[in-house]
């Protein structure tokens, strides 16, 4: 089983459209040498790095992107990205209050007495003196800060998570990152010790931990999420996984897992986190809880959010020495705040030593970007009743979730609609990970063409509609299925017309490829 | 002569004042088992990681100013940060311009019709147009860019390079990164193979590229820098220390220079950048060039600033298949934007291959912080004669100039007129790195304690004026030598102040531990 983990093939960027000659090419009259620089001589678990959210299809969108600017004719007239989530790139619009803070963070001339007058016909009072706190703490969004992050908006990320989990979170064990993938990469960059490291990850996974884990050299310990249960976990599987690892001389010593999930959108019920936590407890192992998406909550009434940290808190005394980072960004949610890089993580239980260790490899590359940090305190304590912007804050917030939750019921039910196609729908998060059956010449058309077939359903999809979304090998599936992931960013106002698009095109391929 | 490398000890970080009881710490009834994740069971390498400018002083320096703000008693009113190049931490403006732009790019509300007219009052409006123009290409600040950085930006950045040097840039090949430092490190990771790949690093250097090596576990390969000759490269040293590398089985494949120098402050004559690239064309190099401080060149009539892509393409065809990277950063300059994040490199004669991997490395963290690139597009295409806000940004950019310069000469005397101390000039950067002759009782003394004598110094130094400097193997310095590299950025009206509290220290240490 582990050996059919179909993850993003090495194909995926291998051609790249933006080949341009180099300009200093080799003279045609001495023989040229080899590069010192070259695919045999680099780095080989760079080579082993694959990230299929911005793989072949991504690059392959691009270029039509391209194509259509130069008004080449194409059978549609827009690109539709729907590979990555990426809400404002889909014009989702940002938090008003959140903007008009960091904006006056980055011109403090605006808030001199001498603009107030001025200043006041642009902004509400709040955000004025929000972005006077800030500054005051920060001096400058220029100026590096403390390595874990601002010591002030760390404090206030304790507060934020004590005030969710009713549980004490300490400031000196929150470290801000640049998003979360950077939190990820230098944790599991410490816990990898060498190419026998083991480190769990479900299947099907968001690509960061796969890639991450080629980078770094160790090995997938894979788990399936069961599709059958709603992309439940499976925990005889987790415990078979660990045990058939450790047997072969696997070091499995780190557990990744992502509530709500991606790409598969289900939120753990707590009985789910509580059965994580005692195995892990158990079977001696770190939990990395990849929380995200915890504001993207669809069923709140049936399957709320749990942190891991509350819940390994509700369990008592007997589990006081699990360890546990929990990882959380501005990129998602209903801010989607991804291209200012910010989040942070906070250690639990983490031995004090190698904290200590974490806080000097951050130090060398000095601090995350300040206004990433300044949205993090944004997010982390947003405003409150009382507070001017609050009815606008609550508003813009209720209408991004609404709309939200519309989509991902629109898209799950499109797909279901269509032949063979069967979509768990999403509880939580931005995707929905369909499963198509695809029709036996579509596979051998595929295999002929070099590509696994579902990658070959979603470059005809590209061709055919201008929508881009990344084929299941990217993140794993269970063998002989197929899957692929879309978003339900694009616009609400279009989305009838981009489920059509899904549904045509299917239909036309199936007809394509019947058997 | 290569295992007298005095980098900073293991011991800088040892002792970290944050300790704080884990919320979750042991039961004292059950025996506590030992933590998954310790000393012993973590990444090696990252232990072997050193980066002394945010090392034992700067975290002394940090609890001093919680002393201070706890109202204890101490010599000195503030704690002046000389650890690191942070201008805007010690007040220096950042330039208004280009604060206008980001705030608009920011907060795009603010750019709607029905607020221009009170939009004028507070801005210019070329900073409106170029706001407007970016948003165009962007969309949002918060959207996820193009992994190698929005390409518009990119071309920008292209142009920048060819009106600089006067030769052609290709915008595919140029990367944006979040500061240098991230470039750095994404580029040594590529190219380091094993342990046994090795990088040729300046004595002193910048701690980014030790610590990075140690990270990746690569081999350093130093040459030194020639203090008796204002810190000029000493061929011969270079030649024989690839020499002996290479004897020994080191793959000796990159060479990494800073120019200007850091922490060193020289501006390498044209005579030696054609030395250097000779050098690595002959010996198969590939050539790293930190350009980070190009634009703070203090003698440009006697010492001024040539790319080594310039002078690479100026030596012809027979260097045309040497490999170069450059790097750029808006930490630095007269902007002095740090705590924003933002670079970028230049790749010339490097495998298109490659280029495509580490395309393909860079996607899986989606792209650099978008306010951060759109630094990058600012610094290199600011405003123009003409243009309605170029008579403010050059005197701006004028007046900081001056006073670098203006601080350069008068810090680097300050150490010249101390007893048993010599200090080049500073050329270049922002940095000057004093050599210090220190009395035997005061080695003594430094030994006892467990001290590098230098560190001790400045350990010394901190606690009597709440200035904080580097010491000088946190660099690497010649056997037997200590230096201390401090930044030259504290305000300049309050810079004879500190002057005199150097001199006064010094004096004081002396007397302390005269023979």
């Amino acid at each position: 089983m582990l050996n059919a983990i179909a993850l993003a093939t090495k194909s995926s960027l291998r051609a790249s459209p933006h080949h341009a000659k180099s300009f200093f090419s080799y003279s045609t009259r001495s023989p040229a040498r080899n590069k010192v620089l070259s695919l045999e001589s680099m780095n080989e678990a760079v080579k082993n790095v694959e990230y299929a959210v911005r793989g072949e299809l991504a690059l392959k969108a691009e270029s039509l992107r391209v194509d259509l600017a130069q008004k080449k004719p194409l059978p549609f007239e827009r690109v539709i990205g729907c590979n990555i989530g990426n809400p404002q790139q889909l014009y989702q619009k940002p938090i008003t209050f959140f903007r008009q803070v960091v904006s006056l963070c980055e011109n403090p001339d605006l808030l001199v007495p001498k603009n107030r007058e001025v200043l006041l016909q642009l902004y509400p009072k709040d955000a004025i003196v929000r972005a006077e706190m800030l500054l005051r703490d920060v001096i400058s969004v220029g100026a590096y800060s403390h390595s874990k992050g601002v010591p002030s908006i760390r404090r206030n990320v304790a507060k934020f998570i004590e005030k969710r989990d009713g549980v004490p979170a300490n400031p000196e064990h929150i470290f801000l990152t640049q998003g979360a993938s950077s939190g990820v990469q230098t944790i599991l960059q410490v816990i990898t010790k060498n190419q026998h490291t083991g480190i769990m990850i479900p299947i099907p996974q968001y690509p960061l931990y796969s890639a991450t884990l080629s980078l770094f050299n160790a090995t997938p310990v894979p788990y399936y999420l069961d599709e059958s249960n709603q992309w439940a976990l499976n925990m005889d599987d987790m415990e078979a996984s660990v045990k058939e690892a450790r047997s072969k001389g696997t070091d499995v010593r780190a557990l990744c897992i992502i509530n709500p999930g991606n790409p598969t959108g289900q939120c753990l019920s707590e009985e789910n986190i509580r059965q994580v936590i005692d195995f892990c407890h158990r079977e001696r192992i770190i939990l990395l809880a990849d929380e995200v998406y915890q504001t993207n909550i669809y069923q709140p009434g049936r399957k709320p959010f749990h942190s891991f940290k509350k819940i390994l808190h509700q369990m008592g005394e007997e589990y006081k020495d699990v360890e546990l980072v929990s990882f959380h960004s501005i990129s998602k949610g209903m801010i989607g705040e991804c291209g200012r890089r910010g989040g942070y993580f906070e250690m639990v239980g983490i031995d004090e030593d190698v904290v200590d260790q974490i806080y000097k490899l951050v130090s060398a590359n000095l601090c995350p970007n300040v206004q990433g940090q300044i949205l993090v305190d944004l997010m982390t304590n947003p405003p409150q009743k009382g507070d001017e912007s609050y009815p606008q804050y609550q508003e813009e917030i209720g209408a991004i979730y609404e709309s939200l939750k519309r989509r991902a019921v629109k898209l799950a039910n499109c797909f279901n609609g269509m032949e063979g196609v069967t979509c768990n729908e999403a509880e939580g998060a931005m995707y929905v990970f369909p499963k198509i059956t695809l029709p036996q010449k579509a596979i051998e058309a595929a295999k002929k063409a070099g590509k696994e077939p579902d990658n070959y359903y979603c470059l005809e999809m590209l061709d055919a509609t201008g929508v881009c979304v990344v084929n299941g090998s990217g993140f794993g599936q269970a063998p002989n299925t197929w899957h692929l992931r879309s978003t339900f960013l694009p616009e609400e106002h279009l989305f009838d017309e981009f489920c059509g698009k899904l549904e045509k095109f299917h239909a036309q391929f199936l007809a394509k490829y019947k058997d």
